[in-house]
């Protein structure tokens, strides 16, 4: 049985994004919806990941002539219409047929950034053919074969986000449950596979994929990738500030806030709690994204004004891509833009840089 | 269709303010009840104004010989039979055919503060008419227009509130899901439209109007609506210490703390945990009146105890209107006030004075 | 129609004394059961009173050589099977056609104290005449009228206990809705009535009855109390620690800490929660007799290890007498004098004096 | 009726340990299941046992280079495969025909420690000869009878356990209302009965049974233990600071926290909550084993990192035996195992050792 994703091409109201889980949950194949929504054990860190937003709160200030909110930031030398980035995520085929290809077309449309991740359904090269001159940023899943790693680091276009908190998977219950297994095949490994043997590298089962992975990084990594391509390179999934302190060390040019959503360590604080931490040593030096558990404007809001450069979403982005394709993907950005230009403009901030310079007061 | 409000006028029972909520449910359209019910995004904020009078308690004290409560309090020279006073709100018609004129006179009957709304379905003149002689204010939703400014505030009677938190309209999904327009005429609106025009602005829709209002207000604003009326000038929707400085030093001669009832920035504080902030620094110098998640004797009695002076309801006002035209109204007001009275005696004071000197204690 | 009570007599089985309220309300007049069960306005307080019990915890010793608890006490001269008291609660008759003579039997025969009610369905003389030699309280609802408090002083036969904290009725809801009315007659007003009228007392309306009290004590009120009686007299009531100096400083010989369970001022602390704070002020210069929440043996030690010298129950008694009159009554004691048993064993305490001297943790 | 125990040997399939407690509850009498499930009184701290552990939170270390973890460990000269152990529980017959034979031997598959209960349905000796050369613990329920005391110490294979939180039973609700009574006989004390007596100590009743038991210990029992013994001896049941320190003084070899996971004291902290504070007191003189809550290899972790040397699960292995047998225990470890596995190498710690040196975070 061949797997059967969405190939709807619309965009899609949404009156929230937390509405969009129940959606895609009524058309996605289980195993695959099990995947893509389910966090580590008992999701505790997944849940605290959205709640512990609440733990501070926006003081509106109201006098202050706002009739606006100008979304615009930069990263680098990049110009983007909103803060809001997309977080890379694996195997979208899983939601559209299109995959890949789709999210980068409906991420380029809103204005922001593109991540594609070594284990996509779709190529760098036909993802990046799919939004030109989008800011497309590569997820490296470092191997222990460093032919791998140069032949696909080659291909990166804008930036590399090298992954650090997958070690290993965590444990997620609902894979279990399900028996889950990717369906689909991965290009990006196949074309390694094709250049570096004879040409039957198609067709790679998981276990192998897996098996290739570098677990366990070491500081040298970063030096090691960084001699590899000329691209800036983000460390994610940093949780802690000595991890902030040793990546900026080994010559990261950017720091990825991220408990990967919930679906590594359980039991971990929420990412929101450690951002202020992370931010206080980071001091600037270089740019920070956080991501895990954003789901409205106002998250993005308190993000940005605990420390975050750019902000990213993970699942809503799939469920966009699956209700509707790339400009399905392009509606959850519009609306996460409107969610936070209403609050940006409801708490007396004209600028992301207001937004960034905007104390947040500890809720009782 | 023509919109079909009630028409009842009785006094209403009630056991408590909480359950009028369910009763106006059941008898009113529903994106009309949503509009007055609904709070923005999560109703995160609007559900932590009830919650959060919890997070003080009373320390009641039993031998200091009170045998009764004495509600009187005053305003400036306003002689009042109770510190808890009306919010203003929009669109009363939608509750009740007499709109605003029942409410106004529901109030006086009460003895307490009018106030009615520029996008209110009376007149302010037909309001003022309903209840002579009473204290009714004016709660202004200033225009890009000066002309406009100056043609309504003209028909101020006894004080100004310059609303300063609608910069923009909170995101209010239950509006959205119930695609709720204005189905009645804003004769406010309507009356300058006439004059100003050649007398056919009625029936100008909902999005012109919005169009019309000046969103962003700044400190300037203040002293212009000074300029152009005589009369006493809150600033309301002031949620942070600095706000409150900022329109005093414009000459605000009022801060009305009030997040709207929850209706604008959700993931800010509850209106209750900022008001010891912002009394603090008022520190007497101008009144301060307090609004949002009102519903019980013992929460106008921890807001007096925090710094307020008066104690503003909205929407149970609507309901009592909804419910029992004027005469609901004065309900209502007739009911908290016999909470607060008993909550007063049973806490060992006397007057709005001594509840105002007693000192609340952190809850555990 | 007549007001039908339970009539029966016989011990009870009790599994734990909170399961005892459904199993009495699936027996009671609902009226009466609301009046008997119910706090006030939303009931917060109430639940707190059993709730805070949670915000400490007992560290357990094991190596103290603990192989039974004696839970003998005394209070002044009067020598104790229990620290574990009756609290005085009105109209017992609702709960059992015996009132409170089965009460004062059941609580003499567990070694304890009762209290008799000025609101009592049953005389002063009746009930001590049911339990001979027992130690029996008064609790007095003072009145405007001296010659009332002269009369029914002069009936009390071991101490009493001065209601202060019931300036007026709390706003209890399920009252109101069920309509509530005493269907049965006060004696101890009655006698009063015989005795200064010509004979046609009996029958007084509850509203009357209330008429009659003494809103709002003041100190002087404890020294005219004092003067019209020798026994001892205990102030009832006391949440502050001002109280209960001023109480003391008027010449009070106990300290009754209550927040009548939960069933005057709501948004008021929990009971437990000011005990440590008031047993501070009072500093052992008085007995402090603690009650509001008591459902399980833990929390007595609780009580007495936050400086209570005596813990009191009131529903779980009325309860016990509704299901097996006065062996019901005491196998409520038994029952939680077992569980107390049990708790001060296994937290390595021997006697209610090492209970006294146990210091309690803040839970996380 | 005689008592049917499950008599299945092989291994289980487990998604999660908290699971389990439901196959179970289908499968075993509802007496015994109660008995070995429940708590006492309100099940507070039973609950707050596994609920505290987020009360603290991992931060993980994402660029150590950890790309396995490993779990082995030492108790003195025992070389263990993990830092689960087995924590002795009675009458495990009740969950399966073999009782303590098979968890022996299902223990020591895994690599751990069994201990032996006291009130084991199995003999000392057969549980060991179950399970040759592993290193069985005794859990001695200490005896008013020197004799019994001497007797079955000599018994006693690797380290001895003396349970000093057992001055009386917890009071549990559960076996109150099932009725339970112990349907299998306890040979370890049948033994003794043999020995001293002619022969006819068998079917001694439960009563009996506890009637020999020594309540109260003192620090002087420690001592007496330790001259009938020449193995190592845990003091287990350990929740203040106090006790641990006592114990220490009086000769303990080791210190077991535990608050019998929560079936003795209702109302005590959470085991988790006090670890630190008697670690910090035990300060590494003895080795420290916890339990209580533990249902996660996260709050192992957490535990270990608190100041835990080795971590207990009781009612864990008891499913398990009842589900598989021997097989069924391994599993329960294994699967423990692989959970620990992965929270260690994702929070960035390869040996127990950098587990124990691991700082947690207080959660929000």
């Amino acid at each position: 049985m061949t797997y059967q994703a969405s190939n709807e091409e619309h965009p899609i109201e949404i009156i929230n994004i937390a509405s969009l889980e129940g959606r895609v949950k009524e058309r996605m194949e289980k195993g695959a919806f099990g995947y893509i929504r389910g966090g580590s054990e008992d999701e505790w860190t997944m849940k605290e990941n959205t709640s512990s937003f609440h733990n501070k709160t926006i003081m509106p200030r109201v006098l202050r002539g706002i009739d606006h909110a100008d979304l615009h930031t930069k990263l680098w030398d990049i110009d983007l219409a909103t803060p809001i980035i997309q977080a890379p995520s694996a195997a979208q085929g899983l939601a559209h047929e299109k995959g890949e290809a789709d999210t980068a077309k409906g991420v380029a449309a809103a204005g922001s950034i593109f991540s594609i991740s070594t284990y996509a359904n779709t190529t760098i090269e036909d993802a990046a053919a799919a939004a030109p001159n989008a800011p497309q940023f590569f997820q490296l899943y470092m191997s222990k074969d460093d032919g791998f790693n140069a032949f696909i680091l080659e291909k990166a276009v804008k930036a590399v986000i090298l992954t650090a908190d997958s070690t290993l998977g965590g444990y997620r219950e609902e894979d279990i449950v399900n028996k889950f297994q990717f369906p689909l095949p991965m290009p990006n490994l196949a074309a390694y596979s094709a250049e570096s043997d004879s040409g039957d590298g198609e067709g790679k089962g998981i276990a192998e994929i897996y098996a290739a992975a570098k677990q366990g990084l070491v500081p040298e990594d970063i030096k090691k990738i960084k001699d590899l391509t000329s691209l800036p390179v983000f460390v994610k999934g940093i949780q802690s500030p000595e991890d902030a302190e040793v990546a900026i060390a080994a010559g990261a040019d950017g720091i990825w806030i991220s408990n990967h959503g919930g679906r590594q360590l359980d039991g971990g604080p929420a990412s929101f709690d450690v951002l202020p931490l992370i931010a206080g040593v980071v001091n600037k030096r270089v740019p920070i994204v956080f991501d895990s558990g954003v789901r409205r404007g106002e998250h993005v809001f308190k993000a940005l004004a605990s420390g975050a450069d750019l902000v990213a979403i993970g699942r809503p982005v799939i469920y966009g891509l699956n209700l509707g394709g790339a400009e399905g993907v392009t509606s959850v950005f519009n609306h996460l833009n409107k969610e936070l230009s209403i609050t940006m403009q409801l708490a007396g901030t004209r600028t992301i840089d207001e937004v960034k310079n905007t104390r947040l007061y500890d809720a009782k």
